[in-house]
């Protein structure tokens, strides 16, 4: 295993740390935990709900690099591909919560769910009011060992930048809940790789692909996926994505946002050239797409793989993705 | 080779096509070339001196990421590892100028300067206003194949970034040229792998490292180092990072602009613990960073690596750092 880090033990607390080094101006680190929060003027200025989010680490940028003015109010890395513990998400939560409450974005995998939740009971308990979103947009698999449902990946960008545009511009708690499961319910990701990742406690590959092979459907935890075949040029992997998600809608009438989402080791080349094969695609089909963003924003580790992410926007949504944020990482 | 990709010709044309289709509200790309250009508002509101900057491809998200206002007006994309054609340059130089003159920002490779002297001549000829500023960042060699003097490599972000806000602050072209050339004199860059970049149309490893070897010096076109050293820590690769560029410095006075760049296929993960430590060891010289910013910046295509750039800041140039810009790789 080659990987640029120290001892495995104290990844996360060291990514975090390097984080918070180069962001602080604007965020600080809550005293032992990996939980961040911002700090910028603005945060304690104009009060709004909270946003926070968080999972397992190894998904960079996300959660961190989403925090600021837009988008995170706070958020909270657990180990690599492991739920922050409850009393880092209660700190987070109380942090973040500047008396309009706190909306928690939440990706779905049992871990993460589970300590979610007990922290959100905590802080009911200090007479925090807290909503919970789960994120469940991974529409290549209905139930894993990991999760009842879908699993909760790319599509979760969105759903933490719409809500955190709409925090900012003073929605309230229950109608950013509903905002934000709106959003999850219109969202719709498959993922695609061609090597697994190599989770740095385990020290290799999760799974083996050919070197003439790629896997559609994978998980951000290195779950394998739905079919193994052939590897393929880019058009045709498109295809595949665009048809399967594309179908998974129902209708094709109204407006779309794309997000094309490198997994970890993949070139932004290679990210631009599968973006103009589904964009074509997508033109093809009359499918209009008001919005689109290729990077790498909810990654596997050291994955090389793509997802594609489409929304079906309502009104209003388009405008949230557009609108300005500090967050480094959008 | 495992790419996603269609055609290897047509790299650079997809790629180009991807980008310009994602941001589409903000550039355009010039017909029959790879050149694009910014088109939003501000660009011919606020007349400026043009900042055009360009080279072969499979260094993204540079150059195109970095169009926008505060940083470039154009950028031409070559074929991978290929300068772009003078013809395509002299167009975006066209393009780019609102009368006050243009900034070519050149990284130094013998294809990029010639081509760019040449596109430079042309747009002189037609009385346009041309100047050049040659990057020539990477301490770890003095002369290549590829070069006479040192490389230019991810020192030319920050190049891109400090010119870019001068010229949206309107200043004139002879500073700005004056301005680029001091912040080239100031900027050292080395750069390390634990694995080359496959170059698409060669198909495997520009170089072969053992699975417990790791590389200093590395360019940005798979070009080899100083050292092939075992595999160590994090924390040693960065020691030896600063205190190379440290030593190079001749002073540890003054502030410093510190940029951790991920060469590739590097999970960001590697990179934040990777700052964590460099700005550890640069705290433990007493050097004062008041500037960082961690991310791929300035790639390798898919090599798994990461580069130092440190940078000492004159006067004004930490806030042009700082200054907005709508550049979205930045």
């Amino acid at each position: 295993m080659k990987k640029i880090i120290n001892n495995i033990e104290d990844i996360t607390a060291q990514m975090v740390s390097g984080f918070v080094k180069t962001n602080a101006q604007r965020v600080k680190q809550l005293p032992q935990t990996c939980a961040v929060v911002r700090t910028d003027e603005e945060f304690t200025a104009v009060p709004h709900v909270g946003i926070v989010s968080g999972g397992g680490s190894g998904h960079e940028p996300l959660h961190l690099g989403f925090i600021g003015a837009g988008m995170l109010s706070a958020a909270v890395a657990g180990q690599v591909n492991t739920s922050p513990t409850p009393d880092q998400i209660y700190k987070a939560i109380k942090a973040a919560d500047q008396g309009q409450g706190v909306l928690l974005i939440v990706k779905n995998y049992a871990g993460d769910v589970m300590n979610f939740e007990i922290a959100q009971e905590l802080a009911e308990f200090d007479d925090h009011r807290v909503k919970t979103v789960v994120v469940a947009d991974d529409i290549s698999v209905e139930d894993s060992a990991e999760t009842q449902g879908k699993r909760g990946v790319a599509g979760t960008v969105f759903v933490e930048k719409i809500c955190g545009a709409a925090a900012q511009n003073g929605m309230d708690l229950d109608s950013l809940a509903k905002l934000g499961q709106s959003v999850v319910e219109n969202t719709k990701t498959i993922g695609l790789a061609l090597s697994a990742a190599t989770v740095p406690a385990v020290g290799h590959p999760g799974f083996e692909l050919q070197d003439d092979e790629l896997e559609y459907g994978v998980g951000i935890h290195n779950e394998r996926g739905y079919a193994t075949e052939k590897l393929a040029p880019s058009k045709e992997m498109a295809t595949e994505l665009v048809e399967k998600i594309s179908k998974s809608f129902n209708t094709t009438t109204g407006k779309y946002a794309v997000l094309v989402n490198g997994l970890g080791a993949t070139p932004l080349m290679e990210q631009y050239i599968f973006a103009n094969d589904v964009l074509n695609k997508l033109a093809d089909k009359k499918i209009d797409v008001a919005f689109s963003k290729v990077g790498s924003f909810v990654t596997a580790i050291d994955m090389h793989g793509i997802s594609l992410t489409i929304t079906k926007l309502a009104d209003g949504w388009e405008e949230y993705l557009r609108q300005e944020t500090q967050a480094i990482a959008w």
